[in-house]
């Protein structure tokens, strides 16, 4: 039984191998007669793709997406919105040298144990490329939150070992799209860039953290006792490539805390009931709780590197393989939109379930 | 739409109220023709059970588990498997006092707004006490893994600031059972039941940490983009009370890695494909490659603390309140069979997904 | 992956043996805050029962509901309802002889077939005991159903060839429960009981038709293009045992009558759209227009028959069996309550459905 | 919560209006590494195309499928099949005239009011332009059904009250495709089609009855207590355009017989059970048992006629409407691809959920 879908009633399956004809995908549930703005989710993949900067990758692919169903007239029908993503720049002569080899850390092996036969060429169904797809879905579920006042925003928090060390309230989040890193501390951002074009010289690569905000949230988002917020929001994360750790608000912290320190009273303020701290994150037994939702999410440096590395081949033999080709040393800054993306799917997911709660 | 079940193939749907007649689940599509020991189940059910020591809840709920159906002839039928826990040790009138309060840091708040009502006995559905029930379907999925030679084995790693620093392939993984607080080091066993006894004293509460490891696990578990197995076991463990964090294999400590040393080289021996090292934490491009599985979920403090917090009644005014009652000041060693169990379904889960990507 | 949950918003999940300690079940999704009469629930029940009148098996099964969860103070708490009945007149004796025998038209060759082992106990999962689980779901779904003023009456309109020819407009449906048939017919219900008890005097058995009708149905139900209104209840009718066709308004009729005969033509009454006629039977392009619904459900005549038969037996060997015990020879009148219940949860579902098509 | 997916383990996704840019659609779940021929689901398709015979619609859409993914040197990859089929012919001027009127008996009513929004051209979503998505998902799960032995044929066996009286095991089923309305029966076949020529000059249309049998099936397929083989077959039935009705095996007939009559003895050949007859339809208990698994398909006539007919429009004012345009004055010779592929759909589902019941 295979895992292409996400979320339970606003529903995206996406489809594509990196080197095939498109990639694309299916989101069914989203909600009728709201405006979309398709130019936005054009800007949207703009944000993830390639060759954005000279620390990027340098392919230029083009990512534009063309919508084939669900919005009429610039709203949506209520009827599944397909779309795709034609593969443009493929070069297959690049992965040749790969077909028959696993790379260390790649999904090759795996896919080639499990379902005895993989397309071998970039990463195949394994490429983050896919992502993109996640991107056109996550810009749509961000135009449907706005109407509720739902505002979704992440950057990254590290790189390597140079970290952001102030909290999400103490930066100016209008900044993150001022530098290529998305970075809100211009200065943090310009040695974070140094370092990556420092590794990518010496065909490395790097890790990093994304920090990721929800302003505004409805409360009531989450479902007990398997589907809550907190645990789909772990599971979204978890589902972008090269995630290796999620905490929410408080996260590892909260480990050598005492409750009496943790817990997070209640008071009132113009007949509201809001937090005097916010350790939770937002999310209580699994439901938002109306605070800020904040979380951090964990990324390992990328597998491909253009260093030497002892690996086998499909025979079982051991080789030495140099992967040649274009590629980044640190993708977290591209990853930003998807962590943004999977957080609008997961949460208007939650928001439509919630609308189930009671009989109308 | 609710939350209330967990598993594609192997599905576990859960029910019941702390306080009301009983609690209870439902299995649905467990294998059949699968010898099960009664008695094991009881016996897991044990190890989660409130009052196994001194430093645990003086409540001495029985936690029986009775089987309704599935089994027969000591074998699954491929029907479903019901069960049912009573609610013995009920006494409500502990509880009186919560019914018009929101506690801090618990569901009472999200749930009233929510659900628009709620259970206030004793937490009612947000009770952890319904982890019982994952306990016992943990339980029979492990009996059906050790078929295939998987086990399952977790540990407490960390209570507050007192954390074993060893690497769970240097310690003796057969002593976690050895004493209440379940980590595998007498001595540092010794200070963390000290330190739970003294922070139980102060009438607050402790956090802490549990370490997993799935040991043989089949190459080619989880199911890409979505159900990534890493993905699928992130949901399962924030899907436990108090969760706040979860890493897998290297975390959030391959942040600051480079790729190069993060990689992890494939070598062959007796002609088997293994890899060098294991910062992957057995799990590539969201599928299992045959290495052990590892991972750490982080707890905070429980919120039940005996001393006195502000907070707000259900009418918006503020007051202090005092809970009353016998609670546990650090939930973490109880949870070490939750969190097998969750792994165990989660893996159970995927392994069944496996066997439908041939054709047979 | 079995398959033994309905639903997808309001979802119910059933287990139990026919032999076991008891059958039950568990609603996933129901909305919150509702005032359930569990009075009601147990009254359905009794329809449903066996041993009502002489024409009915003699076993005095007392079909007692115990609801264990997500109903609290009279209402519902939008946790999941858990259920179980026991089973009291289990007489496992009268069963022994067909412990290693397949009898005739009965599921017990292709359970042992597919799960390689089977409750061989009076049909074990594959008896029809297993509805009264969902007698008691239908009769929670009935009453909130209620409150949106959507009314469901079934009644057997054929026993044999007995048939009531007149359309459900002009026949008395106050009068169903006037008779243990269940057929608003005074005159023909006397028909079909001495029909009925002829036939159980032979050792054989009978055939039916069940008439449904929902009355005042909102507009909108139904998900194109799979899960329409008509193809859910469809497979909700087909879930039950030994149904063999369904057919929706003018059901097969339509085959032979022209577009211009069969079409409904709209009109205005009171500044609200209508139809003229309804051949439609309520459902167009899948989805409720607010007409009546309404269709027919065969049943065929139970496999369940005192004659001689023959048949193999777990050997492959030939033999001939008499199936002692006390057994209905037309289970028709009874299946009243459970087509009414799986249509009032098909309906429900669908009405929840609806709630998340606009944003709210 | 829509419903665009049919099926739990190969799983069809499709998107698309009758008038957008294309249809398409997403099969999740296919199994890996099985040769695909894509010239065999091209041939499938043009069995549906409109204009294959002048009693057909004189529109001649080509109707090219695009596989986009999942398919890799013509095997499957085991990732989704992504595929679209671009709308070409579209002159959408025809249908202006429908923009704001309710044509009687077809879905612009019920979409506009369920969803507050309606592509009124041709229908939209609600045409049986859809089904061609249906019908390259079912030729490329007949191919992987062909693997196991398994073979799917449907035929025409009625059209308006010209009825093939024979049963299926006394026609030659090798002839259906010998002429276009694809009923067995040369004979008959002429004298459909002259009816259909008819019916088609006075501007009406006319319904008509497909069966289908599925030859050598695996024992064991479908799932209780809900997802029986049969209740997933009507469904999927059910899910298409204008069906009426559906009936099992002995069917309606079934209501008026005898069990003694109706029981199928079960007998050994060979080695081998049997059954001597076969009213059951190959289906017990909700479970395939090896036999032929037959059924009937009953389709109304289509809404679209040319006559004169009263409805009302968007503003709720009656009005007489004359619909232009070329249409089918009966589909159901074009519908018995579709039936076939709905069948190979819900029985390959079921050949991979039968994988999962036993732990391999």
């Amino acid at each position: 039984m295979a895992g292409n879908t996400i979320g339970n009633i606003f529903k995206l399956t996406t489809f594509g191998e990196s080197h095939g004809p498109a990639i694309g995908g299916v989101i069914d549930g989203c909600p009728a007669n709201i405006t979309i703005d398709v130019d936005l989710i054009q800007r949207e993949l703009d944000r993830r793709k390639p060759g954005q900067s000279n620390i990027s990758t340098e392919r230029k692919e083009e990512d534009q997406v063309e919508i084939l169903s669900g919005i009429f007239e610039g709203k949506t029908l209520g009827t599944p919105i397909g779309f795709i993503i034609r593969n443009k720049d493929q070069r297959s002569k690049d992965y040749g040298d790969i077909k028959d080899v696993y790379r260390p850390s790649h999904a090759d092996y795996v896919y080639q144990e499990k379902y005895g036969i993989r397309d071998y060429r970039g990463g195949g169904r394994s490429s983050a490329r896919e992502t993109a797809c996640r991107v056109v879905a996550g810009a749509i579920a961000k135009q449907i939150l706005t109407v509720k006042g739902i505002k979704i925003t992440a950057f990254v928090s590290q790189i390597g070992d140079l970290e952001l060390t102030d909290d999400y309230l103490d930066v100016d989040l209008s900044k993150i799209e001022d530098n290529v890193v998305r970075c809100p501390s211009a200065e943090l951002a310009e040695e974070m860039i140094a370092l990556i074009s420092k590794v990518k010289e010496e065909g490395d690569s790097l890790g990093g953290m994304i920090h990721c905000v929800v302003g505004n949230p409805v409360i009531g988002l989450g479902e007990p006792v398997f589907d809550r917020l907190n645990a789909d929001l772990a599971k979204a994360m978890f589902s972008i490539n090269t995630v290796k750790g999620f905490e929410l608000g408080s996260g590892f912290r909260s480990v050598s805390m005492r409750g009496s320190e943790h817990n997070d009273e209640f008071l009132v303020e113009n007949g509201e009931v809001h937090t005097k701290t916010n350790y939770s994150g937002g999310i209580q037994g699994g439901i938002s709780n109306g605070q800020h939702i904040y979380f951090n999410v964990g990324f390992k440096p990328v597998a491909t590197i253009s260093k030497a590395q002892n690996t086998v081949n499909v025979e079982g033999k051991s080789i030495q393989i140099n992967v040649e080709g274009r590629h980044d040393a640190c993708v977290v800054p591209r990853a930003v939109p998807i962590v943004e993306a999977m957080t609008a799917i997961t949460i208007l997911d939650h928001l439509l379930r919630l609308q189930t709660v009671q009989l109308k």
